[in-house]
């Protein structure tokens, strides 16, 4: 049979280590894809260096020289020209028009696309599913959300006998780093993102890790996949790490909880309730107890139940290694891959919105009274309590944690606006909410 | 376009589960398989209480009477000469001939097969799987290997860039829950079984399960499927659960370590090592905190490291959850998919051949000398002990064990000898030897 002909823009982490994979494993790729797979050229601005740091020959790559832009940009051109080429991988990343059109081009040529740029996807996915379906031509995407788990096999295949009703994840890696560092270590966010950094596991600009817009495009993807909603990046509700404190970890300890950065979407109906946060995660939940660099996905499912994938959720050969399962894929089955439609009627609403356990972690003043003022304020509310937690006494300060029944966060945040107007002068710190995920 | 017309033979269980679905869900079904999916007909001896168990359709069973084994055989012949069935669901269970042979029978006619039956496969699959490639169809098999855990998909097509090196699982959840219950209320093995007997989670006859007979096939199945090894059934070293003691959970606890029955296979070479039995496995391990009748695979992968999937093993709309997405996958991409092949090369080994570490539980009089006369026959073997753990002494008996660096078990079985052959006296029972999985 005709080989699976494949050209790879990009040659940096992700890129090299699908170059590698494809030269390593040539013949078992061939065995799973039932035809011969060939890496046929490769597109960097730096030939030789990219070259030497993955162990690739340099004949892949066109010829030693460096390449200016628009010299990559003719390079790519051609390939896109080749009617040889039977599939691209996009590993360039970033968002940049240019990326974007080239993506758009390679559909257009009658080719299939691979890629990793969860951030595309999450901004532009719409157009590019819209272009893979007009052409008739699959977009890989397996490598998007959380690396090597094979999160989008399996709910788009392994889960096509089911229905998913929520996911939950951890699916930034630093982030969880950070705040496992942090728990363990008991130091505070600044230092520890100083030691993520050390270890690569975070960028020297972390803004899009800890600020959880990479866990938001990722999140993004997957409700459009379980869910069929599309859109969704630009109404997510997202924030990060960074507010989170050691005190914060201490309390989390107490209630017998991990914090972690959660994305989290449940479907009830035609409503998709979804958010990236912090969230306070029972100790009797498995993504309480992953640690580190790693990623890990639950699933709830109304006919199999709980599912739970944990892996790697970045590096070279591992995200690597889910664009090469892509290509095997896309080499078998071709044009018989269904794209994940985006379906009218769910709706996306703030998690927020959702009835929802919280933990209200208070900062106050060590006077006498103030326990019951804050759990009347929320019986007042209609909130049932759940549990109220030690009272860190200090002395000068008062810490402690109210765990609610199921309730909206508004109803919280009337609460404590009628805390304040009794005694605005017993906060020492704005009270902090977290949802609490068992 | 033409729907994918299925029929379902034996509406038991996992059957009925699948019934259940493929009605409840025939408009998803449609839109993942790109093409309606269509749920033509149903054989079972007992249509009337079938069809009310599942709350199924009485007019699928083709008939509201009972059937005897001679009419349920001719419907299911006329099923099988039925141009308009696409792919028939073998759900009636067992390794009988006629199970095998309607099983060849569907293939030959040309349609697809899915079935549950790991006996079935685990036995027979080199002839099954043959009969599938000669007929150019494609045999579903993702509900034989830990229910609903979709391990089949994601180690044929997830790991499709990769390259497995081991897998261990937890596969038997009657075991599983067994040994999860002895721990957490320090009940024996009989009290547990009766128990996992009373919740349904096993069989009047719980040979198979606690035996680690069902284990077994389920590794036999993922060898073929990981590494290519075909037959491993044959020579599968498969031991159970029902030795284990009281005293013996009390000892993993104190090595930091729970008992649970592990499947496990790696591969070294040309060389795959595989067994079932109860391993300690290290409180670190994920599948040491797997509990219940819950199931769970660990993969270590060349490229991207370790992987976890967790899930529900068993169950009506579990398993039958895992056929249908396999019912979407064939009647999505058909004959395209490629059947598992054995390749020639891999042989099975023993994992006692393996070195490995091991804890070995000793039970001795309770007189002095013991501890230094056991390490030195062990150091003896040029075995590195790794830990001697805390001497349990009762006065009349001293329990206390000890954990090698990676060795094999018969370098043990002969320190063991050498103690005996000084001092046969001081054994109370034979030292028992588990693997320990880190």
């Amino acid at each position: 049979m005709k080989p699976f002909k494949v050209a790879v823009l990009g040659c940096g982490t992700v890129g090299g280590g699908v170059a590698r994979i494809m030269l390593e494993r040539k013949e078992a790729l061939a065995l799973s894809a039932g035809r011969p797979v060939e890496l046929a050229a490769l597109v960097d601005l730096f030939p030789v260096r990219s070259a030497a740091r993955h162990g690739l020959p340099i004949g892949l790559f066109g010829g030693e020289s460096d390449l200016s832009g628009a010299q990559a940009a003719a390079r790519t051109d051609a390939i896109l020209a080749d009617p040889e080429i039977d599939l691209v991988v996009e590993t360039m990343g970033g968002t940049s028009d240019y990326v974007r059109g080239v993506c758009e081009r390679v559909l257009a040529a009658g080719k299939h696309l691979a890629t990793a740029n969860k951030a595309l996807l999450a901004e532009r996915g719409d157009e590019l599913f819209a272009a893979a379906d007009k052409a008739g031509k699959a977009l890989g995407f397996e490598a998007a959300v959380c690396g090597a788990i094979p999160v989008i096999r399996v709910v788009k295949e392994g889960f096509a006998g089911d229905e998913v009703l929520s996911i939950s994840g951890i699916m930034n890696g630093t982030s969880n780093y950070i705040l496992s560092k942090m728990t363990a270590e008991g130091i505070g966010f600044d230092e520890a993102l100083k030691l993520a950094q050390e270890k690569g596991y975070a960028e020297a600009d972390p803004t899009l890790d800890v600020g959880g817009g990479d866990a938001g495009h990722k999140l993004s993807i997957l409700v459009r996949l379980a869910f069929g909603l599309a859109g969704a990046n630009r109404t997510l509700a997202v924030s990060g790490v960074s507010d989170v404190t050691k005190a914060d970890l201490r309390v989390a300890a107490e209630m017998d909880c991990a914090i972690k950065l959660i994305c989290h979407a449940q479907r009830s109906g035609d409503i998709v309730y979804a958010s990236v946060g912090p969230m306070m995660v029972k100790r009797s939940n498995f993504l309480s107890r992953i640690d580190g660099a790693t990623n890990a996905v639950r699933a709830m499912n109304r006919y199999s139940g709980e599912h739970i994938l944990v892996g790697k959720g970045a590096g070279s050969l591992e995200t690597g290694s889910a664009i090469v399962a892509d290509i095997v894929s896309i080499a078998r089955y071709g044009e018989r891959i269904v794209n994940p439609a985006a379906r009218p009627g769910p709706q996306l609403r703030n998690m927020d919105e959702l009835p929802f356990p919280y933990t209200v972690l208070f900062d106050t003043a060590d006077v006498p009274g103030i326990t019951g003022l804050v759990t009347t304020a929320i019986g007042d509310q209609g909130i049932n309590i759940d549990t109220v937690g030690h009272n860190m006494h200090s002395g000068e300060a008062a810490v402690f944690a109210v765990e609610t029944m199921p309730c909206t966060r508004s109803s919280i945040l009337k609460a404590i606006a009628v805390i304040r107007a009794h005694r605005a002068d017993i906060f020492r710190a704005e009270p902090k909410i977290f949802p609490v995920l068992y």
